[in-house]
């Protein structure tokens, strides 16, 4: 059984270089999303505390079974800590055997960048090249680099009212494309083709509200994703075709929460699919409500397994007992 | 983070001694159970294939937060492997931070021991001497030791289709018991004071009818643990007074399944905390329907997590990443 500590992510994607990895990612997402229906799926199993929550997500298809646990404690940076951090696991069905253990909070950044590439690939204008990040917290770098292979991003406004996540966004984007810091969500969003909101505060936020954005803005949702968490006026959401990953999860958890009722156009998995068309015409308001979906671990488990093996990273570890006889574990406990 | 692996494992337990560690996994169990309302529980989530389940099973309180992934998958032991395997996780809620990462095929054999224990020390009579195991693979021997220290055993019968299984049983256990080898179910358990079930066949069984055992037998059912999955002949459930560890995951996986009407009399908590009687009389059948639940995993988590600190066992592997400015994953991930 493989162990994918911080360091061998890290050795891992500095050996393939960040952004083919990436892109990797993104074709592990789309490749899964084509086969929407060889996955189980179900929602995610939360436990909720008033400090935070803590996920489990499984998925599987007929070969291999993942799953993630998740926190989100969005008071953790205040001491100094991360506000969401993750461990996955990776098994093949025929055994049940598990296969790797991994590190997910790199993991989970990166895929959640690369779901949200794929969902404004479908349904953001093709020549969208004004991309507006609020909330520059752990997130947001990962959210424009996926983005740019998609879309000819020249100019990125962002906001975030902590200024020293402002300060650390410029500076690890600085030269790799014209970014322009805002005093606040009106001016970051005023001129933009693309909007990705990206927060972590649990409440009911209303960061956007319909009059701020031009006709033909597309909007990854991208912080609204827990039970008493969204981030838009629900007004703009009645103006909006909206696009989740799964719904009985987005429901739940996603901007869509708050309005049982309203109309959802598509999951993701019919645009990629070709079942339906994503974005129609240049002047409709879009939104891809993301909430994170199992699948999209289960696609970059998969991808991190296949490269460690591949490069021969990650120690193996003796988690599971390899005995002679497999009924004699009493036997295998007490031998020295 | 701290990572148990197997030799880890073994030699905690070896240095605690198997019995020592048997009695404080009982310990963890009673004041786990004994504050059963301040757990958040569920029903174990389980994917099913052809040849085998996989489950997730969380389960949490104020302060900690505790899953194991777990398969069972019958046929491996055809092919060398074990039919059950785990590895549990062990965070604390206030961060959301994992802890420990352990291996749990061992400790789900140890604390699935010293739960029917508990059972069996709240509903078999106190005298019982004569115990009957029925299927002796990897849980079998775990079963009796966890058995021994509560009652005053003197004779085990045992029976198992396969030969080499009850050789390997007989040969891990000589000496410490008066062991009697038999050729059918009927004469293992016919003077039985306590009846252990611990099969592995995923199908309806009927291993034992109400007439193969005298008056007073307590039964502890191990392997009914799973849709589909049975060992006990209905008609012995209606003569029975049946105890469960949790009514909604019972009534889906327990002997239980296939009589959905039928009255159960408590669960485990009830009879540890005294609310409820266990065993009234030396007349009853009593059966404690066990099918394994979180809470367990989550005390035997606990202990094996106090001892390696104590012991200063287990390696620290670095699977969160330690950030200097927790909003900076995208630096964290770039830096050399």
């Amino acid at each position: 059984m493989k162990l994918i500590t911080i360091p061998d992510l890290k050795a891992m994607i500095r050996q393939v270089g960040i952004d083919a990895f990436l892109q990797q990612t993104l074709n592990a997402l789309e490749d899964a999303f084509e086969h929407w229906h060889e996955f189980s799926k179900s929602p995610r199993h939360a436990t909720h505390y008033p400090q935070g929550v803590i996920e489990l997500m499984p998925c599987a298809n007929r070969d291999f079974y993942s799953f993630k646990y998740v926190n989100g404690h969005p008071k953790n940076t205040q001491q100094g800590r991360l506000s969401v951090t993750a461990v996955g696991l990776l098994a093949e069905t025929d055994s049940g055997y598990p296969l790797m253990i991994s590190e997910m909070t790199l993991l989970t950044a990166i895929r959640t960048a690369a779901t949200g590439a794929l969902g404004a690939k479908h349904l953001a204008r093709p020549e969208s090249h004004r991309l507006a990040i609020i909330g520059t917290g752990a997130q947001a770098e990962f959210q424009l680099m996926a983005m740019q292979p998609l879309f000819p991003i020249t100019q990125v406004t962002f906001y975030d009212p902590d200024p020293q996540a402002m300060a650390k966004f410029a500076r690890n984007l600085t030269g790799k494309v014209d970014l322009i810091a805002c005093t606040s969500i009106e001016q970051a969003v005023a001129e933009a083709d693309i909007v990705i909101t990206a927060t972590a505060a649990k409440k009911h936020n209303q960061l956007i509200t319909t009059d701020m954005l031009k006709p033909g803005t597309h909007i990854n949702g991208m912080g609204g994703d827990c039970p008493g968490k969204t981030e838009l006026d629900p007004e703009l959401l009645t103006q909006c075709k909206i696009v989740v990953e799964y719904l009985p999860q987005s429901r739940e958890e996603g901007e869509i929460q708050l309005m049982k009722e309203l109309p959802v156009y598509a999951e993701l998995w019919e645009l990629v699919c070709g079942q339906k068309p994503g974005r129609e015409n240049s002047e409709e308001l879009t939104l891809f409500d993301c909430v994170g979906f199992a699948l999209e671990d289960y696609a970059v488990l998969r991808q991190v397994y296949q490269l460690a093996s591949d490069l021969g990273i990650g120690e193996e570890v003796e988690l599971v007992p390899s005995l002679d006889n497999p009924k004699d574990l009493y036997g295998f406990l007490m031998s020295p």
